[in-house]
């Protein structure tokens, strides 16, 4: 293998690296597109728009394409499955390889695209940003806010240019996306995934939750398939770990992703989510596998007769800022049991103008439709903030 | 792909499985090695001698082949690997699988022979064998002893029909052995990997453990490189491993490894290490990977210039049963600074025969001359039982 040409938008731009021995710089992606002996592009200039054309461009010409571009992908899954399809036709087949673009340091999409294929996968879920499972873990360990924790996140360089995209849920979410086409082959547009961030996650929630049931508070991303595999639920959400599951421990800019499927039970991958080493890493192996020829099939699984469902059960975790009135407990318990919300446990502590209640397993909605009433009481102080409670298993 | 012939030692044997249209069942393996049409060869009969002939006939008659023989390829690693390269010197490749021979539910071997194609890996270290994992956990947690524990491994099918391969460390040296191979491209033939079970181990363990360092106790495979990928150094011993490692929190009959490397860092992968579904999922796997031509090289990652050494730097724990004695702990320590070896901790309670010490970071071989002298010592009872301490990352 050798490296022919480099795309850059500025070719003055200082760089701490080496060109390999006759490779050219260029600001003209024509240079490679329409080099006929550039056999493989490897994107990783990252966004939708003109990474968009690279990759298209290069997969119409018949090279290899490697990319590291998680928002293009989850954007235009179907799209670059069409033109693959189109391309692979006929002839030598077109490799497109992305393992770069989800959780950079964890092989997880070579995994569920070769060690899954006999296998039913029945739920994916993990830690899939690594800038929000730092600075919960330095929330909950150093009891630093949510505001510093951010600042310094982005300082040492975990959160994204738009650090919105890791503290809204949304990086995870376009993972999410990409690991549910290879899972379960559904393709799940991600809007279509409901999305909460860590914003509202204040330090009285770790003690609560911790005093409540023991364990901790990550963001997850779940997807669930059910109905005998014709339903599947997806959603990126803080969720309460406790004790006992793996995720627990998972701290730091570290990511996880737990498969749970017929044949294998439950599998976990754990690793770096990203960074320059982790990122190169999986890009040359890529590299290396369409050299060999021995690249997984991008998206092999695929299914249609799947419905995505916006709802899903689970035993959930409600908190309630309040002001002192008669008779709360007992407003509380006539809207939760007008919505069929069983209350699992309840805690209130006279220091604290908040009070926290656990409902047993039950559907969504209808937690939703408490918080919702529990809002316009007139003792509730602003919003609440509601998170599932994940299971052990 | 289609079944055509499958081979049992007894054809009258009951089975809980149909076969497949026009599928025939035979006791003569020439039915399927003398047979044209049969393109691939899983062996899943186990041991080093039939299971051989088969695997070995098989390659040399340019059949792909796919494996669940963990003896096997620990066995005959360089035997199979000088076979391949004859049989593919020319024409078409022949494929060799064995993701099912290591951890079964992990895709472990996959994982070393693609994702770390770019990588140095500096350490491999887990938990190799779910039926150990599964007693030191019961161990722990309802203070079982060992021989009841292994009892009930063996009646819940945990145990390998010779259990010394579990709790002797056997099984899991034999996993490593083919790991090192994959992660550092060295043949280290398993008998020169020192290697230690768990059959010493006592309760009391648990507790001096806990109570000096916080943490647990697990079977531990692992392989270090030093000297800058000049020397490298294995073992499976029991280690102690401390809170915050999370190899820590890996209970049951589950596997877990964990690579170091340069690009990625820490990478680790959790899932059930054996099982008749994990292994069928993994040979399957492999024998649609043989199928797409996608399988990667079986032994790809090679390197001569590495030593391999005996001794490795580490914490110990030492547990001394005493008897009382004016002096000893003035002996013990003249032993220890005899060959030195500086104490960390050290615990002895009144109501205990036995007494505890913890080491500072040194070579093993100094804290075996204390073992060796203590024993000797007139106020030692019976063996003394040394274990490393895990470091956390």
């Amino acid at each position: 293998m050798e490296v022919k040409t480099v795309v850059v938008r500025d070719k003055s731009k200082e760089r701490d690296w080496a060109l390999p021995p006759g490779c050219t710089v260029t600001e003209d992606v024509d240079d490679v597109l329409d080099d006929a002996d550039i056999d493989l592009v490897v994107e990783v200039a990252g966004g939708t728009t003109f990474a968009k054309d690279v990759v298209f461009g290069a997969l119409k010409k018949r090279k290899d394409v490697v990319t590291a571009n998680k928002a293009l992908i989850a954007a235009c899954l179907p799209e670059i499955e069409a033109l693959l399809e189109d391309v692979n036709a006929e002839g030598d087949k077109v490799s497109f390889g992305f393992e770069a673009a989800v959780c950079g340091g964890i092989p997880i999409i070579h995994t569920l695209q070769t060690d899954f294929v006999g296998d039913s996968v029945t739920r994916l879920r993990g830690i899939m940003n690594g800038c929000t499972n730092w600075m919960l873990t330095k929330m909950e360990a150093e009891g630093v806010s949510y505001t510093d924790c951010l600042t310094e996140a982005s300082a040492l360089g975990y959160a994204e240019a738009d650090p919105t995209l890791d503290v809204g849920g949304f990086d995870a979410r376009s993972k999410l996306a990409i690991m549910i086409r290879l899972a379960f082959g559904v393709d799940v547009s991600e809007d279509d995934i409901s999305c909460k961030g860590i914003t509202n996650i204040k330090q009285v929630d770790f003690a609560y939750a911790k005093e409540l049931l023991g364990g901790t508070i990550k963001l997850l991303g779940v997807a669930e398939m059910a109905a005998e595999g014709h339903e599947l639920t997806a959603y990126v959400t803080p969720a309460f770990v406790p004790d006992g599951n793996t995720l627990a421990v998972i701290d730091d800019a570290i990511n996880a992703v737990e498969i749970t499927s017929e044949n294998l039970q439950s599998s976990l991958l754990v690793g770096r989510g990203a960074g320059r080493f982790p990122t190169a890493n999986s890009c040359v192996s890529d590299i290396v596998g369409c050299a060999r020829k021995g690249l997984p099939e991008a998206f092999a699984k695929k299914t249609t007769d799947v419905t995505f469902m916006n709802d899903f059960s689970s035993q959930f975790y409600l908190r309630i800022q309040y002001r002192n009135e008669v008779g709360i407990v007992g407003n509380l318990g006539d809207i939760c049991a007008k919505h069929d919300v069983s209350i699992y446990s309840l805690l209130q502590k006279p220091e604290s103008d908040y009070f926290v209640l656990i409902t047993e397993y039950g559907p969504r909605s209808n937690i939703k439709k408490v918080a919702a009433e529990v809002e316009g009481a007139s003792w509730c102080v602003g919003d609440t903030f509601l998170m599932p409670v994940a299971t052990k298993e």
